[in-house]
């Protein structure tokens, strides 16, 4: 039987390169997935239900915050999104570590409701750098760029509740710290105290 | 500046391995020392004052317990031994992770005084594996091994107090979730949060 997995939850800054660090981290690991989120909008062409997305109606949805099936959620200006939890524990149970990118208010709730779920903040190195890495991408204008800088300083002020910090300045360092972390959460006394049964 | 150092408390029975890890995990590194305890024992031919031990009398020592001076102490039928708690943070302070091997009662008394302090708890893969690992040293008699074995077993009903649980089966992945506590433990929130200020 495979080892439980774990929820690693992971947030930071956009431009701070969530993506990079986690996709490097996993790379060639087959103990690895994403979560799956429910949503009430539609597919858009070549989504495919239960792999992109599980798509529900806005009822359905309704229901599953009620009865507390989800793990956290939110609602945007006409669709709601959320993290279905029977799912994740499926993945957990088959042996897999469940990634879920979300911002800081869902990893709250994610927190509250699993304690044991594993909270990461991606920092960049300074502020400097993140608005040089928002500049040279050259999607942004200026106004978007200060909004994410102003956005990323209320952020950082919310991390307290997150378990490790990682400093995405080299990304072989941070994909090293993050399967380190990954690693070491696999060897917590909680996760594998079963193991003293045995003796 | 080096950033900060660990204290990291390893124990685990008898034949579980412990050097053997630790040995093998921090090979080759500098950012790495174990603990200097003081003892009211005589130094032994070739022992060095401030290397081997810090040899201090008894009144000393008593004065160091008063005042609160050691993250530990234990006294056995002659002599008293003790972990000071200067010397271990100014190693920390220096950028070193500082390596101390005790028993269970040793870390408890360390968890109370240093909560900060990562306690490792080294495990063999099973009983069976730890008698043959007894038996093949050829160094204990037959009652021995059986007192190590009971007192293993007691051992293993305080590792609750742990925080890191480490089979060592294959010595390269224990030397490996080793390696990863410590890369782990220095992504902690609590060890990181300065950095926020700077943003």
């Amino acid at each position: 039987m495979a080892e439980k997995g774990k929820l690693i939850v992971i947030s930071g800054p956009s431009g701070a390169g969530k993506s990079t660090v986690v996709n490097r981290a996993i790379q060639g690991r087959t103990d690895m997935c994403f979560s799956t989120s429910v949503t009430t909008r539609s597919p858009r062409p070549g989504e495919v239900d239960g792999k992109d997305y599980f798509f529900i109606d806005q009822e359905h949805f309704q229901q599953m915050v009620e009865r507390g099936e989800l793990l956290e959620h939110a609602s945007y200006v006409a669709h709601s999104y959320g993290t279905p939890r029977a799912f994740v524990e499926k993945q957990m149970d088959d042996g897999y570590n469940v990634i879920l990118d979300i911002e800081v208010q869902g990893a709250r709730q994610v927190k509250e409701k699993m304690p044991e779920a594993v909270l990461i903040f991606i920092l960049p190195p300074s502020m400097e750098e993140l608005r040089r890495r928002l500049e040279s991408r050259g999607t942004d204008s200026g106004d978007v760029i200060e909004a994410r800088l102003l956005r990323a300083k209320e952020e950082l002020k919310e991390a307290s509740i997150y378990d490790y910090i990682i400093v995405n300045d080299k990304i072989d360092d941070a994909a090293a710290d993050f399967a380190a972390i990954l690693k070491a959460e696999h060897c917590r006394f909680a996760h594998r105290k079963h193991l003293l049964e045995t003796f």
